[in-house]
């Protein structure tokens, strides 16, 4: 048995097979680790103005297939995507709370987002051609 | 800036910008964590005989679009798999070479496979939502 961090699913149980509902929480886990940070560079991208975690969140919950992102796990992946220069911020004082800070992305982004969305339709196709030709759901 | 191996898709380089081949490899790298595992399931579950490591690996090259999995990657999958209780393997020797471990899919591995595929697809289209309203490649 390999200790892979990336694909062992399950680590808290060694030896105990988890659960359907472990295993299905830890896939979406990971298919989210790399798919929030490109739809929030596609939010963005998109957006006429700058926007702030709230907003952004707010978008993300429009979807009527939401799945289970929570708003907190927004602001870490936004100051990553900051730290590697594809988003720039700015903080605003605000009349009703703490200040906000406002995202905008960058020409850096902008490229990070068409690489990314490459990837991701190629890998998007590739998954689909093995699960789709079946009944997943048999 | 948070150091959440979920989310922080660079680690060599704090403080540094990381260049796009390196936020390209490690989008894809992340993207591939749970859905190998995926497709790994998907491939056992419509294989009409056990399989061993290099005929899932040749089926996997079959795709015009394979992205990047090599096939000493699918071995810890495989093994992880095996350890949840999500596929069965026997060892059978080999008169060409070293003994052969032959996989399949067990009940419990069709039942995830049906919630990973239910999974994939809400995600999939989740993000669809976010990246095709737009001109990604502009």
């Amino acid at each position: 048995m390999e200790a892979d961090p990336d694909i062992d699913l399950v680590t808290e149980h060694p030896g105990e097979p988890p659960d359907q509902d472990t295993l299905a929480r830890k896939f979406q886990k990971e298919l989210n680790a790399g798919l929030v940070a490109l739809v929030l560079l596609a939010i963005l991208d998109r957006a006429s103005e700058d926007l702030y975690g709230y907003q952004i969140a707010k978008q993300l919950q429009l979807s009527p297939r939401a799945p289970t992102v929570k708003q907190g796990a927004l602001y870490p992946v936004l100051r990553t995507l900051s730290a590697q220069g594809l988003l720039d911020s700015r903080v605003v004082p605000s009349v009703a709370g703490p200040p906000r800070r406002y995202y905008r992305i960058t020409a850096s982004g902008r490229e990070t987002l068409a690489k990314w969305g490459g990837i991701w339709r190629d890998t998007r196709d590739f998954v689909d051609n093995f699960t789709e030709s079946q009944g997943v759901m048999s």
